[in-house]
């Protein structure tokens, strides 16, 4: 059994164009020898956004604190404390801070190969 | 994309021996058509505690609110908000709500077969 509080895990920033004030922290991944999935926890600040795209896997989200939208290409659904967000294969999406304070929430996908 | 808040989200009573003053509730699973894991939010009341036991699969946890221990046969560990849990295939292991406040986590498994 592995235990860890968030204040013990590394912050990556995200510093690449088409994500603006996002902060990454690997919660749970294959270094700790998950067998099949990883959970991060994305910190995004006021005004900030994640990338507006798309990949071959899933993601399973849930928000933690703040407030915001999350894209697709059919829209915009707002996102707030206790939101899950199923985001299937090959779905386009962006997760937009839309809140005066940060938005958090974790994101689960399959290990990264 | 499927969105949905905890609100709408069905209550499961855990009515069981050896569990006490658990709900489950289903955030994403394969009714959602998720394609490798399904992501459960337990509330633990007070005096409280999910099953000691074991299973062939891994639990990923994250803590949302509250206070207790995770349980394994090396002891015990406090768990608060914003600790992530790696219960390994295997793993004996229990939740118990030591405080006076619901303890409420995420708990990420493969899909059931």
């Amino acid at each position: 059994m592995i235990i860890k509080h968030i204040r013990d895990v590394v912050k990556e920033p995200i510093d690449a164009k088409g994500a603006k004030g996002v902060v990454k922290q690997v919660m749970l991944g294959p270094e700790d020898g998950t067998p099949n999935f990883t959970m991060r926890r994305f910190t995004v600040e006021p005004g900030g956004y994640t990338f507006y795209h798309t990949h071959n896997f899933e993601h399973e989200v849930y928000v933690l604190a703040g407030k915001g939208v999350a894209r697709s290409d059919r829209g915009e659904t707002e996102i707030i404390a206790d939101t899950a967000v199923l985001v299937m294969p090959n779905d386009v999406h962006q997760f937009v801070n839309t809140g005066e304070e940060s938005l958090i929430f974790l994101c689960i996908i399959p290990n990264p190969v």
